[in-house]
């Protein structure tokens, strides 16, 4: 995902900006492989990353703030696909989510990231937003297979992506187990499968007060 | 699900024990609505059922006990279907979700018990326990759509299920917005296709170290 972060040790304006980001968002992931999101404090990052304490209250608010930037800052390591088919792209994708969350701290990130967003409303809005920017770039992989006729027309790609992402989040919330590239595949054949058969039409996405007969 | 709940008031040995339990998480599930899992105290919870505090400590240990017992509670409310199909039981058992995820307090519970298992082995033991209870007992539906013929003979019947409950999930704490009827339709019809296209097979779940080829 090609967004506004900007590599470690760039040189740019701002350039100190952003080592100093850096240095804190690789503070915070250390200390969530030490302790988990329960043991983060603004202190122990503040101490490992050598980043003023009142640095970080300004820029980050809270370890809520932390955790979200973190989950931000590296989600745009995960590359979206343009392979030439749906099925294609799908399984490039679901690998890439697989192997981003293959990592244990990478699962306790976005199990903190879900926990602070239960205490703290502006974290559940930063979560929010983050997810809602993701599907809508990567629905341009399904838009592009609706031009392609690989899909029916009245697909919406944010169902499909977000049908894509929730077997690794329910595996990672609920199931409580690892990921792996079991599940990717199942994730990609699954949402291909259901794409066709015309699961994510945007006709079922319209007013809530329609009732849904048949189901 | 009939496990070992009592109903309130049942004249039955132990009749007390599940008085104080349904007036204690009564009072949790409306401490939720009040201030969500941030703002629950024993304290408050004793207050509100009346229950002394430390019969609180004694039975649930902490905030994190009382919410995962009050989802086990209130779980027992959603019956498994046995319409006669599995695209029958696959849409009632996602409209009893939708339906019970449908209250705004359910999804602060939900997002309450991984909240809670973020900070707690123990909480996190009793979800990781809760759900694979859910699923081994829905599984039976997907058993029995094999035996019919319905799908191949190597599903994975709780594979399937994860399959089903995770929109619900990925819609309450990652996309964080209301659970409708209409994602209930769209996880139906997609776990189906899915599943006749083989995405649950067992297979796939073999050896970890099994590639998988083009998959």
């Amino acid at each position: 995902m090609t967004t506004a972060h900007h590599a470690p040790g760039e040189a740019r304006p701002g350039g100190r900006t952003a080592r100093t980001r850096q240095a804190v968002l690789t503070a915070v992931f250390e200390e969530l492989g030490d302790g988990g999101f329960a043991g983060l404090t603004m202190e122990k990052v503040a101490q490992r990353s050598g980043i003023h304490v009142a640095t970080l209250y300004r820029r980050w608010r809270c370890t809520e703030g932390l955790v979200c930037d973190l989950l931000t800052y590296l989600s745009s390591d995960v590359p979206l696909p343009d392979s030439g088919t749906l099925p294609g792209d799908l399984r490039e994708l679901a690998r890439s989510i697989a192997a981003f969350y293959g990592e244990a701290r990478r699962r306790l990130l976005i199990e903190a990231v879900v926990s602070a967003a239960a205490r703290d409303p502006q974290a559940a809005g930063v979560l929010r937003s983050f997810f809602d920017e993701r599907l809508a770039l990567a629905g341009r992989m399904v838009q592009r297979a609706v031009e392609r006729g690989e899909l029916p027309a009245d697909t919406d790609p944010e169902k499909v992506m977000a049908a894509l992402g929730a077997p690794f989040y329910y595996r990672i919330l609920i199931a409580r187990r690892p990921v792996d590239q079991d599940l990717a595949a199942s994730a990609a054949t699954a949402v291909w499968a259901a794409a066709r058969a015309g699961a994510y039409g945007r006709a079922a996405d319209g007013p809530a007060n329609g009732a849904s007969p048949g189901g």
